[in-house]
């Protein structure tokens, strides 16, 4: 199953129960796409977040986003990983 | 230690075996700036790459990319994650 790294913006200030709310949000519907969103992290000064999925493709992890009201379009297929 | 997530772009193409390289120039200074290079992913196809760090401060992150010869500017501290 692919992974993916999918980015938003305009979290500033944005709590870890706030951000722990808006994953359960991905969570309770992912099933229904064949998604599951494995982490997130947030910079709550810049606002940015990153969630780490995978997936059947990347259309499949912005519905869930966008069905869950945190949508973004920026998202990469990151096939390559090391450790 | 504070957590940091980097990105990178312009990696358009690059294998596998060259993130590794890359990864293991990062590796192998390391520790002179007290940081540790976690794991990295890459889409190859928009060459964006991130890295996920921990550290005492962003500068110290961004050294140690630069010394390896892969600068960026981008990099977010990450101090909020959930799975």
């Amino acid at each position: 199953m692919p992974r993916f790294m999918d980015v938003h913006s305009g979290f500033v200030g944005l709590t870890a129960e706030q951000l722990q709310e808006a994953h359960q949000r991905d969570l309770a519907i992912e099933g229904e796409e064949g998604v599951h969103f494995e982490h997130a992290w947030l910079d709550p000064v810049s606002g940015k977040a990153f969630c780490l999925s995978n997936g059947p493709d990347k259309h499949s992890v912005l519905r869930v986003h966008e069905r869950a009201g945190h949508p973004t379009t920026e998202i990469y297929e990151v096939p390559i990983e090391v450790d």
